[in-house]
Order: structure tokens, then C-alpha cells, then sequence
């Protein structure tokens, strides 16, 4: 077969394309970073280039103008050199949006010593793709075994694993890398397949021992983190987070998935999520200057949609009763089968998921706060744009949805924002004035789920809403009054900052159908949970742990999250802010046997229970709605405190 | 995405082709039995099609004439439709030569009762690929578990075995049609991995049962035979056969895998094997009217280049000192990836191979005549075009390999032909005359291997040839004194058939240099078993049991072959005519998992010993090259019979 040259000038690269192949597969083969959200289909318009010099066939794309065409600017993905030719990148890195490091968990990690915390939590160290280094007897006419045996038997034995090659393109370079090199060579070996046996795969054989990648995903409804792993020597070396671009096509998830089924849809929304994870996939690969051919698995958690989506699976009997996924363990695929802008040749697993509305970002969750092997019984909730909640311990494992809308991922709210830097993640109002703590310590550009929580209960206490979340007509601090106006559809709202000290220009605003949303998410979240335990014959007094787990910010007053009546009235010492647990569990699975074992057990035991099919659930949720709650009874503590 | 109907004329019927697929393929998914060899790679120009109608693209093809363009005709595999089009197929059955059922085995297999005869031999009945029914319960608000799981898990119940779904597009359609069929579906079920676990993968969900086919091959480096199985009901259909396309390349292993060292010469030899087995396949489903995506495993028997061939894998090294193959244990791969023209997602197998000259025929071949087991030692003699030569035992395997020409694949010889329909495959000289039985009772058109064992005793009886196989200047009889007469070469040769009375109206003779080859092949044989017996301290008469194996014909008498010096001069009992070995390896281990369970330990109980490295073999191998031998003390039998 012909092949051509392709310098890359900016890069000073010079890379090789196979007659027929286009540009943008033979870029990510060759490890050069370029910009291609959907994968290389063609429907995204981002991976234009220019060529400089040389022949070239391109096909027409709605994304180049009739002026970047005069230019020989491109499409990468839909063009082939008919000879060498000279090529610059368009898409320099400053001109992704810059996504700050974000929020994973408040303590749980220590990012630059992370392998002495997971020995320290019980967990192994084995990471779910490892290189290793062979040095290979070489053969004889007395050692004639073939090459591939040669080096399946050697990296089991040195390994202690169960070993196959299953790739022929791998197989087919083994002779030549073997002799090349003289019998010394580097493996990869990533997990093919985790159950009814765990079987490691050969995926690559090369010259010389590099770092080793890996990524780990949390795929929330609303936002989506991607954090970035040396797994060579057990380093995160950062996160980022952007919002789901499925969000165009729903809120909630029942939206989405009404959508999947028009024509086209589970393409679209399975394009669109692709698109998000690989703009933070090149964002913070290139950021930390890693190429892209050393990432060699990435590991998703997510809610069961968000999964089907994912792997381009229908999600339509999902919202059906009985709500029966397609998978629940999805079978490991490869990079390039799904479209990832990585090693072509990596990995991709996914935490199992335990029905319809309980995925693998819960299982996930249950094992890195240890609940699945606690003696207490706990609670986790997890407050995405779904809600969830699991009640057990290592005996017993209960879990529950409830639809609690975007509102502490900061969607759908006035001035709401993710947990990055420029959100207020605190509020606090004190003699008239209000006083907040920005993420990053800059100057606010919006609010975040933690500072939401918090906001109900000093707007109750300050006076300036009452308990069922409306403005009081008449606000006792002058200072306060004046803060209040109208917006532009005629509803009040509540200044907390004004624009002049705001990082964008623009007031930082509450308004009384913020409130109602937040109202409506605390109250889905609460009810659920007390009427989990009601079925389960507990009490809150039984409950010896509560996990707060989503993405909403590090910071989360209890006290505050009481008064608003989304966490019970318990003891303040019994609730853990854990953080995002989802990709804390997708992290755990990426690098730890033991991890895999127990999500893989987790995900098992736990029993899922519908709730929207019990009465009592559907009649009581309207008493949620206040603050703290109609039964003051269920909230001694909050009502001495506010009484006081 | 969009598609179009395409309307097949000869077969009334009307398929679905995606945009942007070829015709082809979608012929090929749909079930159309068209015949193309290459396997849609543009580069046979036998899938000929004519456009009756409609709109479409084509690329240009110098199998296509300016005429044939004018009329439409263009290759499927180079056409995409560009709305509804009517086509009509233009490579009827009767195009490919007709190739008559060919002889597997004297007597090992009843064809028509095959389930008896392998129950009676010791083997389970456990194809390698099985197609079950299941009433699955459906699924309720307690009984949650996803599509999969439950297809899996009911699966591994029923069967008992370790059963995964790894094919996503397997997953995709499962909702749909468990639905549809109200959860009475039928599963194929192939062996995914036979090593280091037994593991059985889905790789599809239909509506109802129907017959499971497989295909066993013995890609012989001359011939290459076809055997059509029903596995649901263990049938041989019938088998076919056919020259090796890749003997244009050279007849032996070495001119080829030199040829393959070449730019392209690799992916050259690996089109031609699988022309040849296209064709093959081609032609045995059509004559058996079986549906093309009802075959769902093809397993290959063949010697260790033949299978590297066949998987484009380099056998550089198979040649070179220490002669080492690049795979022993061919990871198990699937139709569309090889190229094979059956259902896409087929699973293909290939016998495990030993070392570089003994491959998975030998393997195949031991297990088929039960040495595996045996408590006497035997011997396998495989007269291909190489030779291979087995001794053992159920506690001992010695293998060695000797370059014996393909003489006795009645190839490089003048009347040469394969052992099918109208080859001469005895022949007797008595009293001057010279009588022959022809295969299929027809008028003769060449001599095959057995024919040609056998010739050279009744030339030497008669007087005709003297010991080193030349014409004896003064022969006795007049009547084939005529018969004798000079070739274009100015070679003496011996009319063994008139062109009157043969089939083709041309003579069939045989030259001294034909005679010479016999000696070289039959003196490989002898001496390497000779040489390997007295390599492990062993005699003649340690043997108990002789089998002789090879695609040479059903008849072989013994006692020429012991007057040629082929076979030691032993008793004529303990010789078994074996057929083709290779070949009902194959189909064991299509068929039962006992089968494949002992082919694996025969591969790993097999030891290689390279004759050529011993000075023995090397020095001796000319006295082999006379009728018997010029030790004649070897042969005393032989020396008392034709002294008589």
C-alpha cells in the first residue's frame, strides 16, 4: 500500500498516511493532538486544518466557508493527501473554553499521594491496564514454541494472570518487534473480560516502557467530569467538568429518552455526549501535555441513561414499566469502536448498573464511602439531577430514585452554576448584609448546588421568604428591602450580588421560582428517603452515617441543609460531604482489583426498590414542600433552633 | 440513515441496502448466494452484476469491458445504490466448475451416521457452535434484571456452560426482539475462547430455529477440500476440492513463504487461499441449497505456512533457523474480518499448529486415527506435499517433517491429477496389457496419488523401468515396447491411455522424470520414518499400527507400496488407509468437544524433531532413491516376492 508524508509545521511532526486514509485517523494514530469532537464523523466541524502544500481530496462540509475554502482550509476527518503534503492545526488549545480543576471530594483523596490512601482504605493496587517489561528467552531448534506462546506463557507466568493475545494486528508485528528488540519488550495488558472469569488482554507490544494513562468519567444527566490518570505511578493529575451537551434535548432524563426514540435521536444524544467527553478528553490531555496514544482505558460512571446513551443502546424500555435496562454489565469495548479520541486501541469499561434508575454512579458511590462493607447501617444520597438514595451496610443494600431536576447542579436556576471557580458556594446574611465564599477565591460569576442549599435557610432566617419559600411582603431590614425587584417576567427576585462586584458583569440573582425548584428537589430527596426507610421498618435514629455525594461543591453547611428540610434531623456528626463518589468509583475501578470485585459484588446485592409505585410516597410529597416541612415534628432541632 | 431497496430478478427478491453500503454486502447480510472470491475487495472481478434499473455510483474496474459497461454491468463490491435499483445476478452456478464429491476417509465415517460413529469412537457431541431455543419469563416490577442478564444468564442455566454477549450489536436489537417474540427466541451460541477457559458467546438472537451449518477445511499448500456439515442434525452434505491458488507462487512451502517475503506477496498468497476456499464454499451451499447465513463456524486443518497464509500473518521465520511460527494456538477470529463468504459473524477456528512443519493437519490427523489413545505404538504417514511423520503413542508424540514434492497430489507430473471423478487411481500390467480403475467408473483423464504409488511396481515387474526408475532399453513385450515413445523434451515416456480412450481426448503417459519424482517423494517418506525410528531406539517391528493419510484416493495396495519402497516391509495388516486426516480433524473438532479437548493435548504432547539438523538424514537419503531401496535388506519380503 502507498503512503505519504504529512508535515505538521506548528508541531514540526512529520507523519505518515496510508493511501485512502483520511488525516484525522492518521493524526490520532500518530499521537497528534487535534481537535475532532464527534470522532472523526464528520458532524462536528471542528478538526479544520489548513494545507499549506500539496494535492489533496476533501469532501464539501457545511462547516468550511466558501472563503476557507479559497484557503485549503479542511476538515482533518474528511480529507486524504493524494501526495506529501504540509499541514497546519487550527485549533490551538486557548481556544477551548479553560474548565478549571474541579471539585472531586472533600477529603476522601489526597491527589498527589493517592496510592498510600488507597492501601490505607483497603484497596489493592492493580490497575485495570498495566505495562510491564519483558525480558524474553530467545528461541532455539530445543525452544521452538511459537512466538505468540512465547509471550503469553512469560506474561502470565511474571503476572500471575490469565493472559491471551485475541488482536491479530498485534499479533501479526510480534516477530519483528521481538527480534528488533532482541526479546526486550514492553506489554500492555488491559482487562478483557471481568467476569465469569477475569482474562487479561495483550493490546499492544512496544519498544520501550512509557507512562501509562487512564481516564475516569462521570456521566451525570447535567454535568460531566473527566479526570485524567498517571497510572504508572498513581497520580490524578486533574479534572474537569463541562455541562452535558445532550442538555438541548431535555432537562430529565425521561425527556431524553422520549427523544431517543424519534428518528435519529439515540444517534444525536449519543453524539452529543461523545462531543462533551471528548472536548474534556483533549483539554486536559493537552494540558498536562500527555499523548494521547499512552491512554490506554477509560472507565464511566453513570446513571443507567446516561449510560445507554454512552454505548448507543435504546433506553426506550427504560421508562417502561417494568423499566428494564438492555445492560446492566456492559460488555468492555474499544476507543475507536465507540468513538473516543484516544489510543484508537483502548479500553472502555463501565461500572454495572442495578436497574433502571440506580446505575453505576451509585455503585460506584456505595463502595468508595465503604458502606458496602460497614457494620452501621448508612445512608447515601446522591443529589444529581436524579436523585438517588441507598440505605444498608455490608449485609444489606436498598436503593431508590426520585426525579429531584437540575437544581443543585446549578441548572435551571437563575444565576445557577457548576462547582468551578467564580461560584459562590456559601451564603451567609447577617444584619442586613449578604456574605459569601467564592470557589477560587475570585469574584462571583454565579451560584453553585452547595450555595443553593444553603440559600433557603438564610433567606427564612434573615426574613425574606417564608416557609413555603415566597418573598414576605414586607422585609424588615431596609438594607435587605432595596435588594429585592422584579425581573423581567414579572417575578420577584433577590439580589445577592450586584453586578459591579461580579466577575461577568451581571447581578447574582434568586428568584421565588428558584426557590420553588429548589423547594421541589430538597423535597423529593427527603420524602424519598423517609419513605425508604418507613418500608424498611427504620427510623432516622437507626441511620449511623449519611453520605452527601453529587457535584454540587465542597462546601455544605448541615445545619443550613436541615433547615431547609432536605437532610433529616440528626446529629450534624453523623453526615460525611463526600463529594462527586461517582467518579470517585470510577476512579477506584480504573485503579484497584479489590474495587472491581466489590462494585461488581455491590452492584449484585443491592435491590432496587419504585418508589412511584408506592401510595404512600405519591400522597405525602406535597408536605415536603416547605421549609423545613408541614410535620414540624420531624425537625425538633431546627424548630427549637429557628425559634430561638 | 437512509436506505434503499434493491431487487434481485433471478430470485425475486428484494433487499435493503444502507447508504453508502456496497451491494455486496448487503447481498451477502441478506442471504444472496453471490459469488465473489475475493471477498468484496475489489481484486477478483467475479461478482459481476448487471443494473437493470435505478441509480448508482461504481468504481472503475479492469475486470469490467467498455462493452460490459455499456450494458450496466458493473462489481457489486465497487457499487452503492443512489435510489431503488433492480439488478440481476450474472454468475449462475453452472459458471464454477463442477467439482465432484471427493474421498474424506475408506471407512471411518459414515457419511450418513455421523452421530453413531463419533459416539462410538469415543467422542462427545458437542459442536463447536449450537443454536438453542428458550422460553424466557418476562420480565416484572420484582423481577428488574436487563435484557441481558437475563438472556445470559438463562443461557448459561440451560446449556451449563460459561456463557458471555461481547458484540454490541448483539445487545442493540436485543430489546426488540425479545419483545416482539414474546421472550420465545432462539440463540446461537459459538465457543468464544477454548483456552485458558471454555467460554461460549451469543453472537445472535433470531426468531426461530433453524439449521446450523459449519464448514471443515483442510487448506492443504496443493489442495484445499470443503466439507458442508448440518451440525444440527450431523450430516456431511458432501465436499469439494480444488488446486490451491496459491501454486502459482511455487508448488512447495519454501518458493512461497520466499514469495511472501516480496512487496504484497503476503497479502497475495492470503487472496489466493481465500479465492480458493470462496469458490469452494461458493459452490458446495448452492449444490446443498444452503443458506449462506445459516453457517456460523468454519474450522481449518493445515500445516503451519498454510494457516499463517490463510491469517496474513508472516512466516519469514518459519523458514529461518530456529524456525519458529508466529502463532501455534490461532486466536479464534470471525468471518468478515478473514474475508470468508458466509454468514459475517461465523466464527473461525484453525487446528492449533505444533511447531513450524507440523501444523494442526497432523494434530487433527492423530487424533482422527485415535494414536492419541493408543496403547501399541503406531505411526502416522502423511503423504502430502510436505511429508509428515508421527510415531507414538498415548504417552509418547515424536513428529518430523520431510519436503516430499507434490507428486502425490498428482501434481508436476504429466498425467497428474487430484483424486476426484475420472482419475486413475490403480493400474495393473499383466501379460503385456495394461488395465486401470478409474474413480466415478468414467473415462479416465489422469492419474492421482494413489494411481501413481502403484505404477511404478507394475513398471518394474513388467520389466518396463529397472530399479533406478529408467526405461529399460530392450522390453520384453512388444505390445508395450509401442507404447513407449519420446516427449517434446526428448524424455522417453510410457502411454499408459490412449487419447481414444480417455476423457479428454489427450493421452495419459508417464515420463522417467515423473518416476524420478515418485522415488524423491517416496524416498522422503521412508527415510524420514526410518531415520526417526532409529532417532527413538525403535524397529519396524515395534510398530503395531501404520496409518497412511493423504487426499490421494481411496485405494492404495499395500504391497506396491512396499515394492516402491514407500512403506517398510511389514505385515500387510497392520496398515490403515486413512484418507484424509486433516480434513476429519476438522470435522471432529467441529463437532465434539471431546475431540477438541484432545487436540489440544496432542498439540502440547507433540514434540518436534528436525531431520535436517541430523547428519544421518542427510547422508542416507540417496539410497532411498531405488525400487526399494538399495539396501535391500531392509525389504526382504519384498526382495523374496519379486525374485519369485
Amino acid at each position: 500500500m502507498n503512503s505519504f508524508k504529512v508535515k505538521v509545521l506548528s508541531l514540526n511532526k512529520e507523519i505518515e498516511v496510508a493511501e485512502g486514509q483520511d488525516l484525522l485517523q492518521a493524526m490520532i494514530k500518530s499521537g497528534v493532538n487535534i481537535f475532532a469532537s464527534c470522532g472523526g464523523k464528520g458532524v462536528c466541524g471542528k478538526c479544520k486544518i489548513k494545507i499549506v502544500n500539496g494535492n489533496f481530496v476533501t469532501k464539501f462540509s457545511q462547516f468550511i466557508s466558501e472563503e476557507e475554502k479559497q484557503q485549503n482550509i479542511v476538515l482533518a476527518c474528511e480529507t486524504q493527501p493524494l501526495s506529501d503534503i504540509v499541514v497546519e492545526l487550527l485549533n490551538p488549545i486557548d481556544e477551548i473554553k479553560k474548565l478549571k480543576d474541579v471539585f472531586i471530594t472533600s477529603s476522601y483523596f489526597d491527589k498527589h499521594n493517592l496510592e498510600k490512601k488507597l492501601v490505607l482504605d483497603g484497596f489493592d493496587i492493580s490497575p485495570i491496564a498495566k505495562m510491564i517489561h519483558l525480558n524474553l528467552p530467545s528461541p532455539s531448534i530445543e525452544d521452538y514454541v511459537s512466538d505468540t506462546d512465547r509471550l503469553v506463557t512469560y506474561v502470565s507466568q511474571q503476572e500471575k494472570l490469565k493472559v491471551i493475545i485475541d488482536d491479530y494486528s498485534v499479533v501479526k508485528t510480534l516477530p519483528e518487534i521481538l527480534r528488533v528488540n532482541n526479546w526486550n519488550i514492553t506489554v500492555v495488558l488491559v482487562q478483557k473480560y471481568l467476569f465469569p472469569e477475569l482474562l487479561y488482554e495483550i493490546c499492544e507490544v512496544r519498544k520501550e516502557k512509557r507512562n501509562l494513562y487512564a481516564i475516569a468519567v462521570d456521566v451525570g444527566t447535567t454535568t460531566i467530569v473527566v479526570t485524567l490518570l498517571n497510572i504508572t505511578d498513581f497520580k490524578i493529575l486533574g479534572s474537569v467538568c463541562s455541562i452535558n451537551k445532550q442538555i438541548t434535548f431535555g432537562a430529565d432524563i425521561i425527556t431524553r429518552i422520549v427523544y431517543s426514540e424519534e428518528t435519529s435521536g439515540l444517534e444525536m444524544l449519543n453524539q452529543k455526549v461523545l462531543e462533551t467527553i471528548n472536548e474534556l478528553i483533549y483539554y486536559i490531555i493537552a494540558e498536562n501535555g500527555v499523548d494521547l496514544r499512552d491512554i490506554y482505558a477509560v472507565v464511566f460512571a453513570g446513571n443507567t441513561t446516561m449510560i445507554h446513551f454512552l454505548l448507543n443502546l435504546p433506553a426506550k424500555y427504560i421508562r417502561r414499566e417494568p423499566y428494564v435496562p438492555v445492560v446492566n454489565r456492559p460488555p468492555v469495548t474499544v476507543a475507536k469502536q465507540l468513538g473516543l479520541m484516544i489510543n484508537p486501541e483502548a479500553r472502555v469499561y463501565c461500572l454495572p448498573l442495578v436497574a433502571s434508575y440506580i446505575g453505576g454512579d451509585i455503585v460506584g458511590g456505595v463502595v468508595s464511602c465503604q458502606i458496602d462493607v460497614s457494620d452501621d447501617i448508612c445512608v447515601l444520597l446522591d443529589l444529581g439531577t436524579n436523585g438517588e438514595i441507598v440505605v444498608g451496610n455490608k449485609d444489606f443494600l436498598v436503593a431508590a430514585a426520585c426525579s429531584c431536576g437540575p437544581a443543585f447542579e446549578g441548572i435551571d436556576i437563575s444565576s445557577g452554576m457548576l462547582a468551578v471557580e467564580g461560584a459562590i458556594e456559601d451564603v451567609k446574611i447577617v444584619n442586613g448584609r449578604v456574605d459569601y465564599k467564592v470557589i477560587g477565591n475570585t469574584k462571583p460569576i454565579g451560584i453553585c448546588g452547595s450555595g443553593l442549599i444553603g440559600l433557603p435557610a438564610e433567606l427564612y432566617k434573615a426574613g425574606i421568604i417564608d416557609r413555603s419559600g415566597k418573598f414576605n411582603k414586607s422585609i424588615l431590614e431596609p438594607q435587605l428591602q432595596k435588594r429585592i425587584r422584579q425581573n423581567e417576567i414579572g417575578e420577584n427576585e433577590f439580589i445577592l450580588v450586584g453586578k459591579e462586584h461580579t466577575g461577568n458583569n451581571r447581578d447574582i440573582v434568586i428568584s421565588e421560582s428558584d426557590i420553588q425548584n429548589i423547594l421541589r428537589s430538597k423535597g423529593a430527596i427527603f420524602h424519598g428517603l423517609h419513605t425508604l426507610l418507613k418500608y424498611l421498618h427504620l427510623s432516622f435514629s437507626d441511620i449511623k452515617k449519611i453520605f452527601i455525594c453529587g457535584g454540587f461543591g465542597s462546601y455544605i453547611d448541615i445545619k443550613k441543609a436541615q433547615i431547609l428540610g432536605l437532610l433529616p434531623d440528626i446529629e450534624e456528626s453523623k453526615f460525611v460531604v463526600a463529594g462527586n463518589t461517582s467518579l470517585l468509583g470510577a476512579i477506584l475501578y480504573t485503579l484497584s482489583q479489590s474495587a472491581r470485585d466489590r462494585i461488581y459484588k455491590t452492584q449484585q446485592k443491592m435491590t432496587y426498590i419504585d418508589l412511584s409505585s408506592m401510595s404512600m410516597y405519591m400522597n405525602e410529597y406535597s408536605s415536603t414542600l416547605f421549609i423545613p416541612h408541614t410535620d414540624l415534628s420531624l425537625f425538633p432541632n431546627v424548630t427549637k433552633y429557628l425559634s430561638k
